[in-house]
Order: structure tokens, then C-alpha cells, then sequence
């Protein structure tokens, strides 16, 4: 088959819709490198006509030189009763300077008379002069046919007239949108396609939200019926529910249905560039997210990972190195004892799933477990709890005192934080205390400052991430709480966990975890 | 229409599947009464073979009496080669005593050879002998064909077979498994119908897994095709991508297709009930899940809720009262004037959008959001802002000086937290201190403490919930934190928050907001 599918992504600008998001320019330009990068064919990166901060972005983003994407520039129909040219962010949008605009437009009768209070003719005169003004200007023009499949459900007729004032003014592609997110598959497929039959010259696309839950197979069928275009945000969030989640439709559409949307050598950056749009707009990405999740080819189950492990296509409906990600097997009390053993055979290979020592590790997950521990995130600390259960663990170092203090200088009421640590090596003790940011971060440069001293190595090693979640909000601050930190050496990267009701006692607990897996030279067998 | 559909919750088996999902016997407890007060038909609850703790909870549970679900225990077929009699996964599912069980077996020819390594005749008796003696001890059967869809492309004529022997041993239901997630919803559609067709006066369902994202449509467009029963966690948690989240699927097909699943007059109780199992099962639970997230019917964009305002019918595909949800307009930087203007003339209903109040609380707005600040969560806080920007803040208390210490005891290793505060109120000072669990806990209480000696009204207030997000994880231990307290009166719920890199210092910020909102009286404000 493989019908060429365009790829628009609006993380940008509808995404920027979402709860919770917000984007500096730097951010921006940093998801379009992202996006120019996978092979996404459209960036619809903003609104210059309603925010300043837009036309700071515009001017910088002419400055990158992209491979695969155009940006483009996102604004209404000119206003009724005025002309195109006297439509200040009709104007606003000329100085983007974007090879490509996407111009939204009314389509539903009922939005026209008493939303915008506009006749019915003149919103169609709107829509074609707005458009062709943007295509003499030698623009690419996209026209978004907003809540067009609630407007089809109300009068078709002015629904698809909309869609020809669009044609006649020039527009290279109708993208049907459902603003509400409220059509169902099987809806989207039947008009779509009489959309397709009504305008064969000029390429449809879809423009979904999430508030059913079916936006992804809503882009899919849409495809299927003949839409070429696809709009959506690249890990689904936007107002609302979200939009339709483009790193879900991508494999989806180019892998098991056959369509090109990207150039299929970068189909495998695909999860590692989820993760970075997701680190970037600073959001929780959920981990069952399809493809590109963390969980998505995880295993749990212990009789499911037996059959995992004897043929793994009859268990995944894609191998997940096509699109980046890994298989995981997940340890936990459900789980079989074949899904911790490839863990524990790191630590000792002779150990198999009837060995004594595999029932003692299980017991003591158990234990842990209970206590809030949870090494799905944290296969450092798993690997430490191994070597204690099978008394391979010899302390490097004791942390024989600590104190960490925030307080306010009663002068000038600002808050500092310090620690002070004593720690002991063979008998050897050192103590000494530093200052930072926040009592946790005053802790780990005290620690290390003492441990260095003993372990030069340690100079290497450094915090990447740190992560803290309150486990039991029912005892609000006196809950348990679960620090998770990842460090690096510069070469390889490892996870740890503490627990505790005290956040200070839990985020050393990891940090000495992190210190010690560095120390022990676990890091040295192979991952 | 009105078609009755069966709804078969899966939450607390193929639920507990999903990563860092797990469950005590009270957790399940309290889930089943949840999942039977919104009036789900059948309630699989764990698999007795495989787990002690699933046959401590089916002793529990029998002592309820509920009012529209069955409890259903969740096993396999007959191992090859033995009698039904013989095997013990078997017999242990009868010592669960429920009125239904759900019988998992292959239907995918390949599995059959190459995975149980049975013949494929012997695995149809399996089926159809394991049925038979669950149907003659009394027990209405579910049959789960496991890898349905799978196997229906490889060989239709033995997964029919399959369903045949199933049917034959006296199965009620044939349940059609996407086990792996990866059947698009124009392959459910036709391969179902064709399976009504072959099974007239059989029940069909679905199970759906999300690996494409398309869980919820492919349990829909079994629907549209003939099957009367759906498969599914209630927010959509499982192994993976998770399975077909019924929280969605029940609004879908009862308030938008007309078909009948839980009595309408509890349709109301779905966003609580939703919610509920998201606490129990102690997950976060994504805001823009459909119908139920708290962003569900959140709108952001300026244009747009002037829009809502005027007619909410046409910018929401439902009511959001239908299924027991709200509207919500958000305070942002990208939302014009008209979104915070409700919350501010809560304070001075004077002011209007044009106001030049109205200016000077955008521009505070987007500095504080600049510093990682984010009113959506913490409307009390913005209230809070409000009245200082309008001058009508004064302050309560002042905190001259505060000292938390983390510290272990030299003698017992123990961890210890203490706190320190000063406060005055009108130039009378009071000094306290007090222990807590964690500096943050102490913190809390000697505050709390030192205040109720100028206002006893505070005897009343304490602390319902207290979450830590970590800003930016690039800067680790002294990255931002932002912590966001919910308090009561035992009247009101408030929310404040606050934000710093260091993580006493957000807390402190928060329990000042929290405390000085309940004093200044704003919560008899009419909310």
C-alpha cells in the first residue's frame, strides 16, 4: 500500500492547551528540534496574533535549519465586518514568516449565528478570503474545519460548504477537526469518506480529541476512509482529554497498517523521543502509554513470562525494538519466580528459580514491599537486597551521624540549609558539612565531601535525576514518602530507592544505596 | 435501542497485573463495594490457584451482600494429560465459592502446539471438560478465549472450534480476548459479527488490552457488532498499556449509543466511583482520563471560554453533571481574562475584565507561574494573591524565626525530626517547638502549636493531603519543589501551595497560605 500520510503536530500550540502546560521559547525550540528529528512533516508551533511570547519564538525558530518539518502559524478567519487586511492578527500571523499556516474557521451553522454572530454567507466569505489572502502571500494553507463533525451532524450541506469556500481559496488541505471530541469511529469513517468523494483533488485531515477515548482510532479510520493528514500531539497531551497522541498513530498507521509517515529508519527514535517531548513540557507520561511507555512491553505476570521468554511474537503485538522501547519483566509478589531471576543471576549465576537462596530473596521482596519499596523503578537497590540475601554485601563506609537543618536567618528571613556528617571507613572516621539547596541537597554534598575523601572515585559520580512521590496521602505530612534517584558516573546510570516517613531519612537511604552500588562495583557486571 | 450489556470488571485480577499495582484483602474489599454501589455485573476478583492471598479475600468477601454484581474467580483450563478432578488449580477455584468463574483457554492453534504443547483436539476437551464440571457444580461460566483475534487470523476454524467446545460444555459467555492489545477495530468489528452470527444464543463479550490505544473502540465496535458483554479495569489499569477502561466505555455506550449498562440513575456516581479506585489502588491517575479526570471538561483557552460561557452545549460533547464531573475554567497565562475573572470577584465583585485590577493580578500571575507556581490546584492561594494585590491582604501572623532538624541519634542509629517556631501576632511573640515524623510533620505541628495560643479557632484545621512534585529533574537534590496542601475545617476543604528549592521552605509556604486562608475568614466567601 504505502500511502504517504502527512504528520502534523500541534504540541505547541493545542497541547499548549493542556492542564498543567506551559512553555518557555527555549522549551519550544527544543521540542521542534525534537520533532524535526523523528520525521514529523508539520509543526504547528503557535498563535502569533495572541501572544507575544509567540512572536519571540517565531523569530528564533527561522534561525534552525530542519530536515523534515515546516513550521506553521496558527490564527482564525478575519473577523466579520472588516476586511482581510484591517484583521490585526491576520497581520500577526504574516510576521511569523512560516512557509505554512493553518487558519481555523467555523463550520457548524449553529457556531456561526450565535457564537460569532456572523450571517452564513459571510462566514464563507471569510474563510475563502482569509485563505486565499495567505496563499497569494505564498503560503501553504491549511484549513482547520473546526467542530466540523458536529456541523456535518447539523446541516451537512453548510458543513461542506465551508469545506469549498476553503478550496476555492486556495487551501492544500481540509482537516476535518472534532473539536469536542465527541464522534465516534464509526461516524468519522462514513463522513470522511464522503468528504473524500466531495474534494478528490485536496488532501483531508483529521483533527481528534480525546474525550471519548477513541481519538487514535478516530485518526486511524479517518485514514482508512482517505484522509492523508493527520493532526495530533505528539504524546497526546491537550485541552481536555488531550489530543489524538501522534506517537501512538505513527506505529500504528506505518507498522501494523502499512502507511508511510515517517522515514521508516527513524521509526526506532520513536520512544526515546516520547520521553524527551515528555521531559521537556515536564509532565508524568503515563507509563502505559502505547509504544512509547515505559510499561509498554512490561511483563508482570509469572506464568505469562514463562511464555514471554519461550516466544515472545505470540505475547507482543510488535517486537519493541521497532519503535525504541524494551521488553521489562517486572518483579513483584505476583510474579512468578522466573521474573526476578534474571536479576538475581547477575549477582550470582549459579542460583536458579528451586534454589533456597530464590525462596529467602522473594521473602525479603515481600517484607520490602510492604514497606513501600517498589523496585520496578529501582534495580540497583533490587541488586543490593540480592548481595544482603546472599551475604555478599560488606559495608564500604557507615554513616555514623548526621544532622540537616533548614532554617531562616532571623536578619534577613532567608532559608538556608546545612548538614553535617560523620562517617566511618575501617575504623577510620571523617566528618564534615556543607551548605545547599534544600536539606536534601546540603546532605548529599556533606556525604560525599566526607566520602571522597576515602573513595577518590566518587569525584565521578553525580545525581541525574530525583524524584519523590508521597505514598499514603491519608497521613498527610507525616506520610510515607518514596525517593527515587538515578546517578551517573559518566558512563553508566543507575536507579535507587529510600523509603520512609521522614523525606530526609528516605533520600539517604537512596543516596547511600547510589554511593555503595558505585563503591561495591556492581556497576561493572554486565547490564 | 436500550440493549442491556453486561459489564465484567477485571480491576482486581488482570488489574493487579499493571506495574506497580498491589493489592491487601482491604483494598479489595473496599474496591468490590465500589464496583458493586455504581452497578457493575460481575466483579473477577483474583485467581484462587495462584495466589493464598486471593483465597483469604474470597473468605472475606462471601460475607457481603451485594447488590447488582456476581464475584467471579478467575482460572484456567485442565492442565493436559489429567482429569479435571485432578487438578488442584482447578479445585482450588471451587474453594472460592463464587457464583461465577471465568475459564481462561487457547484458542490460538499455535499456542495449543507450541506453548502448553497439548494436541489440538485434546486442548478442545480441555476446554469443553473443565467447563462442563464448573456448569455441573452449579457455576455460571465465562469462557475467556485467550489470544481470540490472534488465533482467528491464524486458523478461524479452530478458534471457532474453540468457542464450539466451549458453548458445548455449557459456557454462558464467550469472552473474545485481545490479549496482546494489537487488534484494530475494523478487524473486532467484522471478525464479532461473524462470531454472533455462528453463536446465536450465546453471550458474546470482548476483552480489549490498549497497546494500540484503541481498547476502548474496539470494545465499542464489538458492541456495534453483537457482543452484550465488556470486559475491563474500571480506569483502565492492567498489564501494559493496561486494558479497556470501563469508566469510559459505560458513558460511551449508555449516555452517546443508547445501550443500556449500569441503572441511569447511578451514571451520576461514575466520576466518584472512578476516582475512589484510583485512591485505593493508590495510582495516579492521568487528569485527562475521559469523563472522569479531573481535566475532563477543563478549558484553558481564552477564545474558548468565552465561548463555553455562552454555550456550553456545543464546546462539550456531554454534560459534565451526566457522569457526576464539573466544569472547570483554568487560571493560565495562555487564558485570556474572562478564565480568572470568576475567581477574583469572589474576592471584590467589582471588578470587571477591564478593570486595571484586573492587569495588575495577570502580571502576578505570570510572574509566579515563571517561578514554578501553578493556581490550577490551589485556588486558595490565588485567592490569597488576589486580596494582596488588591491591598486588602493583612497579615496574620508573622513567623520571626523557624529551625527544622533531621537528625539520627548517635546512641540508637534513629532517625529523629524536631522543629523550632517563633510567631507573633500584634508584637506578642510565642515560641515553640514540637517532634514530628519528618521536618516537615514537626514543622506542622509546633506552627500549629505556637498559633493556637492567639487563635483556638485553628484547634479545628488539620492537613487532608500533601504532595511533592520536583520541578525540574535536571537540577536533582536542588531542583524546585512544589508541594500543594489540601486542609479542613471539617466543614471546608482549602488548597494552597507553595513553591521553593527547598522542600521546607515549600511546605512552610503552603501551611502559611493554608492557615492564614482559614483566619482571614475567605472561606465563608461563598465558593
Amino acid at each position: 500500500m504505502k500511502r504517504n500520510i502527512n504528520i502534523f503536530d500541534s504540541t505547541l500550540r493545542d497541547g499548549a492547551q493542556g492542564e498543567g502546560i506551559s512553555f518557555s521559547v527555549k522549551d519550544k525550540i527544543k521540542i521542534v528540534k525534537q520533532l524535526d528529528s523523528i520525521g514529523v512533516n508539520y509543526i504547528e508551533a503557535g498563535n502569533p496574533g495572541s501572544n507575544s511570547k509567540d512572536l519571540e519564538f517565531f523569530n528564533e525558530v527561522k534561525k534552525l535549519s530542519l530536515s523534515h518539518a515546516k513550521i506553521v502559524a496558527f490564527g482564525s478567519t478575519r473577523r466579520k465586518g472588516i476586511s482581510v487586511e484591517e484583521d490585526a492578527n491576520v497581520q500577526a500571523l504574516l510576521t511569523a514568516e512560516t512557509p505554512a499556516v493553518a487558519i481555523f474557521g467555523k463550520s457548524w451553522d449553529f457556531h456561526v449565528t450565535d457564537i460569532i454572530k456572523a450571517t452564513l454567507p459571510e462566514n464563507l466569505e471569510m474563510i475563502e478570503e482569509t485563505i486565499a489572502f495567505f496563499v497569494s502571500a505564498g503560503k501553504e494553507v491549511v484549513f482547520d474545519a473546526e467542530h466540523f463533525f458536529d456541523g456535518y451532524k447539523s446541516n451537512p450541506e453548510y458543513a461542506l460548504a465551508s469545506l469549498q469556500a476553503a478550496v476555492d481559496g486556495g487551501a492544500s488541505c481540509l482537516a476535518l477537526c472534532d473539536t469536542n471530541g465527541g464522534t465516534f469511529p464509526h461516524e468519522i469513517s462514513e463522513i470522511v469518506k464522503l468528504v473524500c468523494e466531495r474534494f478528490p483533488s485536496t488532501s483531508v485531515g483529521l483533527h481528534c480529541h480525546n474525550d471519548c477515548g477513541m481519538a487514535v482510532a478516530n485518526s486511524v479510520e479517518g485514514v482508512r476512509a482517505g484522509a492523508d493528514h493527520v493532526q495530533g500531539t505528539f504524546i497526546g497531551f491537550g485541552e481536555r482529554c488531550g489530543n489524538a497522541n501522534l506517537s501512538t498513530i505513527i506505529p500504528n498507521l506505518q507498522i501494523k497498517l502499512g502507511y508511510e509517515c515517517i522515514p521508516s529508519e527513524l521509526m526506532s527514535e520513536l520512544t526515546p523521543a516520547a520521553r524527551a517531548v515528555g521531559e521537556i513540557a515536564n509532565i508524568h507520561m503515563s507509563t502505559g502509554m502505547p509504544y512509547v511507555g515505559a510499561s509498554a512491553f512490561a511483563h508482570k505476570g509469572g506464568m505469562h513470562i514463562d511464555g514471554v521468554n519461550k516466544a515472545s511474537h505470540s505475547f507482543e503485538h510488535i517486537s519493541p525494538e521497532l519503535v525504541g522501547n524494551r521488553r521489562r519483566f517486572l518483579m513483584s509478589e505476583v510474579s512468578g519466580r522466573s521474573s526476578i531471576l534474571s536479576s538475581v543471576q547477575k549477582i550470582d549465576p549459579s542460583i536458579t528459580k528451586d534454589s533456597p537462596e530464590a525462596q529467602l530473596i522473594i521473602d525479603e521482596l515481600k517484607r520490602l514491599e510492604h514497606e513501600g519499596y517498589q523496585y520496578e523503578g529501582a534495580e540497583s537497590s533490587f541488586e543490593l537486597v540480592v548481595m544482603k540475601v546472599l551475604g555478599m554485601y560488606r559495608e564500604p563506609f557507615a554513616i555514623d551521624f548526621f544532622k540537616a537543618i533548614g532554617e531562616n536567618d532571623v536578619e534577613s528571613g532567608e532559608f538556608t540549609s546545612s548538614s553535617m556528617v560523620k562517617v566511618s571507613v575501617g575504623g577510620v572516621a571523617e566528618i564534615t558539612a556543607a551548605q545547599g539547596k534544600g536539606p536534601v541537597d546540603a546532605l548529599d554534598k556533606a556525604l560525599r565531601k566526607a566520602l571522597e575523601v576515602f573513595y577518590p572515585v566518587l569525584k565521578d559520580v553525580y545525581l541525574t535525576d530525583y524524584k519523590v512521590r508521597v505514598l499514603d496521602t491519608e497521613n498527610t505530612t507525616s506520610a510515607k514518602v518514596r525517593v527515587i534517584i538515578e546517578s551517573t558516573d559518566g558512563v553508566k546510570n543507575w536507579t535507587t530507592i529510600g523509603v520512609s516517613s521522614d523525606i530526609i531519612e528516605a533520600s539517604l537511604i537512596a543516596l547511600k544505596d547510589s554511593i555503595e552500588y558505585k563503591l561495591l562495583n556492581i556497576d561493572g557486571v554486565e547490564k
